[in-house]
């Protein structure tokens, strides 16, 4: 959602003390993060930095409920077809935020750098981290930099934490889930996954699959203006689908019963699990989310939906129903049923 | 500051499928994750755990202007003596916020943990984590846990990011600083690097110094009720007092005249610094504050700390003046002065 990076004019505006990789020095708190913070991130995060990224921020008081969420972003490869760990970091905080019904106001981000990492890829993730914040509307308010040992870790680890607000009244959880609610998904599966792991395993199709990361917030918005009876929200990252449908029902205490046929995954997605046989339910999403509402709001709110960029895709994909309590079935495209089990581990390691 | 970890006694109170250590799974988002929430960081976490540490927890309104602070911790080793990378994690969080002037009130975690270390390990930094936000009173609220692969990572890094409340009418920072102010320390500097070096190098001394890692916002609490003008406090951790008092002239654009022989030094940190060729002003400390305070509520200040557990060495180490903006002049017992310098970069890797 935030435009391409330059990834070819990238130049760090003052020379850090002429290095061209990051060394242990940059983390240890003196005249070299000084001159990190200064040279490298607040010029690549721009208007997003509102403070001067010191050690706590001290931030105007808000009215009403808040949300606060963090996630610690260790995908491998850091640059894929359709983003980075940069927007990755940043969209995967709000989303959280959004997933509780929060607008999101304030981001703190906390880099964990291996020494070595070159200036120029850590400039281009903060590059992204600065594009996605400013694309979200969301102030980047205070930081933390620290770097380890060559071999002790591994590029750039990004930790987001995400402030939000809630809207008054909004009420939001499985535990609201009852038969006949309407299962709706906002796009087509399984995408980011496919993306990242088709870029590491270097597997080619017609047509690059790109990461479908973006921050969802406003597609939030645009859902609860409508006044529909939205019971809960969730982005199916990682896990997948199965993984965030099975925590909903048993949660809940309720079953959940999926239309595979109306579950939307793109041919290529779908070839692409084929290939490494792996169920696109599985598959870890960005950009995406699963909403269960009341069934007489469910119309209003998929076409509400289908009007936000975000949402084009969205479409119903089962119901809950009041048998088989924490479990999911599908239903096969044959008449058959199948249950679906949640994840156990590792499918794609670290997609995000 | 918390109790002594039952190192031996600890054990994870359910079996997470029988692993005796972490594997990429456990980060995966799955059944295997929630089994070591469920059986690792919330038993762990005890009363310190208000929530069921979603992906995003919703909190009460706060009134009044909020503190944001985020830090990664990566110290090597993990365990040293008088703490952890756990406490380490949730008291140097609190601090940014205390030194804010905030009351702290939530914190989130976010592990990244390299496959393969054992569960007894993270056990114990979980515990750990959890002793010390109960100690400070303080909700986890919210987590993230991310696994990697084994050489990615090295052991655990824990990101803690807090939010907390700023009373009202409280207003720091090196901009309020004028000729004249007083600087004072809350005691001991030195202790937390030199326990953690002695610990990594094998340096042994005839006493093991321990860390001094605390959480300092009752002393802040303390402070503020005594009235005083405080302008501004900073916790010394990287790059130690260096750092900080060179941070502080500089932001303020005044200078400061410490009194070399007026810093508390302990005998083993001037020793321990001399040995390895070190500047105690350079090495980090945990749990100790420097506040700078308007001349004529100094007395009364200094008398308050002294009253609270962790100031009872609390001192009067210098002053602020209108010469020799940005530079910071030590007076050396022999009647000399030099420039303290800040620290370039990393003095001793890794230490907090």
């Amino acid at each position: 959602m935030t435009d391409p990076l330059d990834i070819a004019g990238w130049s760090c505006p003052l020379p850090l003390r002429n290095t061209p990789n990051v060394v242990l020095g940059h983390g240890g708190g003196g005249v070299l993060t000084s001159e990190l913070i200064d040279a490298l991130f607040l010029p690549a995060y721009g208007d997003a930095a509102r403070t001067e990224l010191g050690d706590a921020a001290v931030l105007p008081p808000v009215s009403g409920r808040l949300a606060l969420s963090t996630d610690s972003f260790v995908v491998k490869p850091m640059f894929f077809p359709g983003g980075s760990i940069g927007e990755l970091a940043v969209n995967g905080t709000i989303n959280d935020l959004a997933m509780a019904g929060a607008h999101p106001l304030y981001l703190a981000t906390a880099y964990v750098i291996a020494e070595g990492t070159s200036m120029a890829d850590l400039g281009r993730i903060a590059e992204a981290v600065g594009a996605a914040a400013r694309a979200a509307g969301v102030a980047l308010v205070t930081g933390d930099t620290k770097v380890v040992d060559h071999g002790s870790g591994d590029g750039v680890y990004v930790t987001t934490t995400g402030l939000g607000v809630v809207p008054d009244g909004l009420d939001l959880g499985p535990t609201r889930l009852r038969d006949g609610d309407v299962v709706v998904v906002s796009g087509d599966i399984g995408v980011h996954g496919v993306a990242i792991l088709s870029c590491r395993e270097g597997l080619e199709f017609e047509t690059t699959i790109e990461s479908d990361t973006a921050a969802l917030h406003t597609l939030v918005a645009a859902m609860l203006a409508t006044g529909a009876d939205v019971k809960v929200m969730r982005d199916p990252t990682r896990g997948g689908l199965a993984a965030t449908l099975t925590e909903l029902s048993s949660a809940g205490g309720v079953g959940v019963v999926v239309d595979e046929a109306a579950v939307p995954v793109p041919a290529q997605v779908r070839d692409a699990c084929g290939i490494l046989g792996l169920d696109p339910f599985h598959v870890a999403n960005e950009g995406k989310l699963v909403a269960v509402v009341a069934e007489a709001d469910a119309e209003r709110l998929v076409a509400a939906m289908r009007a936000h960029p975000l949402g084009r895709g969205a479409c119903v994909i089962g119901r809950v129903v009041a048998d088989h309590p924490g479990v999911v079935v599908a239903r096969t495209p044959l008449g058959g049923t199948r249950v679906v089990d949640p994840p156990l581990g590792e499918q794609l390691p670290r997609i995000c």
